[in-house]
């Protein structure tokens, strides 16, 4: 069943946050969702972090858009894996982002003028301050759980070693430790495609009324070739022409693989804003919490004894690979702290934390079925 | 040793050269180097196909440019393992290509402007027939071998299926039967930075005296993350930064990969032609011999059958993967084709075939010195 109809509300908060990169942002406002009811105990509270092309509509539909349908819809809902019926559930949207929350197209108070690339650099530990502001608003001092996929899965990961007191568990989904130099690399030349568009204007495009849609259309193009398996796109377009014969041509479609890529880029460049894909992909460049350890996850991960694991990878995800995802396994164990690990035989890459894989789906709930328990949800 | 000091050629062809198309080619120049001598016996010949960004400069430098060293100088050259005390090699570049035979670059001679991209689309198969025709010229009827990697393998692969009687062997390296999906969406991705930089001027951009940098910058820059494998570029570059500490910029370079991948992009864009990426990522796209088949690559090597062949792969390279190189050598094994194949472990993915590893040269070494007494070079 699904949530249903749900609205996105707004809180405000005056109070300056200050961020990783010695910076601060002024009086700023996130959109939230919120999915079940906080029951008395105030103990069967998750909260769900978006990755990069998501925001805090995780579930249900809006009254007036009834197409649009949360991100992780097929996970959250009464009966669903993560129970609504039992859960009280937030969704959040991370500020720097395009979707709600103060990010680059909202007025900088101290110009009047919209932030463009002068919004400050936002890392995943700041993002992870600006939930905890939420919940402290909210009332919500521990949290059953946080978690994430993707980016979310750095950020639910950073709320174990940042906040470990305020969550019980932590389910971080098809995440990575940090960057690869490949990862990277991809990042590093999506922005080169956006910021290298004439028409990104050094970012202050809003102010020159256009938008740097070629720029990101190829960035989108990079990203989703990054999220497929090699053998899903195989199976989905393998070398299937547009056309009933070749046609000869370098600059117009030939192979439907094209047109599907060409068709997602389009899509991304008429909602997304360029900024805030400068904003997230350093943010999961800089993700690394064993940075300041001296390069160890281990002792990164010394924080977080006391919180519970589940750490869920897919076999044919080559962006944040298993191996990625046993290395904070690993971490975990060297520190004897408390987690299992689920490495989900999935065809559809990086997507399928996105997907409703009956395997990867009955190890969310069996994993939540118990956090209900525990907390008396 | 070093073959030493060579001098390009250059041949005129006056017969127009049908295509793969429909179209045709007119009057077209080729430029082409070689290496050794010919024997009387005319059977000691080498045709080694170059792949996207490579020339018929293969061996040895230029007297004007001491540091223009051919691009498999490491593989041949006088004892190396294609050894040119024994053999004559031939290094050809192919039409459409911007480094000296003819191309987009150059007078469209029915309009006496540059051909942009008006230049006819060519395919593997049209390559392999100005090949052919070069050897006619040079009165060479049947070729010792035919060489080539990557792209440059698919040619060598073409000249198996299309003039069987004119080669004795066929070494094909790093190479695959065809692109999968993920290939061909890497390859549109990069078309489609170039064919959207306003400089690009639907491919007239020489009439605008302009050059598409923007785009021929990113497109290189997504060509070089395929080249190289995730392990050897997290070994050379891993999450290295390029100063002392975090700056926190979305569009300066904080990680050395960034930096490195940027410097290849400028580069490129300042030699490369635009339209020759996009006619030689073509090429690679539409090079499938099984299509006329029903599919089936072994239907196609039938005609391959009195060929004798080397399959080269390596373990990293996840462009053309191990796996691809198999699918070939299945498909010669079910015609009872003679053929070796050798699946090097060799951590630097795609670009393995370009340098010097020793099994790998050891390999290639025993298979030349094995034609080298076979042809009594």
């Amino acid at each position: 069943m699904s949530v249903g109809i749900v609205t996105p509300q707004k809180m405000q908060f005056s109070d300056p946050l200050p961020l990783r990169s010695g910076a601060s942002l002024p009086a700023y406002e996130l959109a939230y969702e919120t999915y079940g009811t906080l029951n008395a105990a105030r103990s069967n509270a998750v909260l769900v972090c978006h990755a990069l092309n998501a925001s805090h509509h995780v579930a249900g539909t809006y009254a007036d858009q009834p197409k649009n349908v949360g991100w992780w819809d097929n996970l959250v809902g009464p009966g669903k894996p993560l129970d609504t019926n039992r859960f009280f559930v937030i969704g959040v949207n991370n500020p720097g982002s395009c979707f709600g929350s103060t990010g680059p197209t909202h007025l900088n108070p101290a110009t009047g003028e919209p932030w463009g690339s002068g919004f400050p650099v936002v890392t995943v530990e700041d993002w992870v301050d600006t939930q905890a502001r939420l919940l402290d608003r909210l009332g919500i001092t521990q949290l059953a759980a946080v978690l994430g996929g993707s980016l979310g899965g750095m950020q639910a990961l950073a709320w174990s070693l940042r906040h470990p007191q305020r969550l019980r568990h932590c389910v971080a989904v098809a995440t990575a430790p940090n960057l690869s130099a490949q990862n990277i690399a991809f990042n590093e030349v999506a922005r080169r495609a956006i910021t290298t568009d004439p028409e990104f204007h050094g970012g202050h495009y809003l102010l020159h009324g256009v938008i740097p849609r070629r720029g990101l259309r190829v960035a989108r193009m990079i990203g989703h070739i990054t999220y497929l398996s090699d053998d899903s796109m195989e199976a989905k377009f393998g070398r299937e022409l547009k056309h009933a014969e070749l046609t000869y041509t370098t600059q117009d479609i030939e192979f439907q693989i094209e047109s599907y890529l060409r068709h997602q880029g389009d899509k991304f460049s008429e909602y997304f804003d360029a900024n805030t894909y400068l904003l997230i992909t350093r943010a999961l460049d800089y993700f690394d919490p064993a940075r300041g350890h001296g390069g160890s996850l281990s002792r990164a991960f010394a924080a977080a004894r006391d919180v519970r694991f589940l750490v869920v990878s897919f076999t044919t995800d080559w962006r944040f690979s298993p191996a990625r995802s046993r290395e904070i396994v690993k971490a975990l164990v060297d520190n004897k702290t408390a987690v299992s690990y689920a490495e989900i035989d999935a065809p559809h890459g990086h997507d399928a934390f996105l997907l409703e894989d009956p395997r990867y789906h009955a190890v969310m709930r069996l994993r939540f079925d118990h956090i209900a328990r525990e907390v008396g949800a």
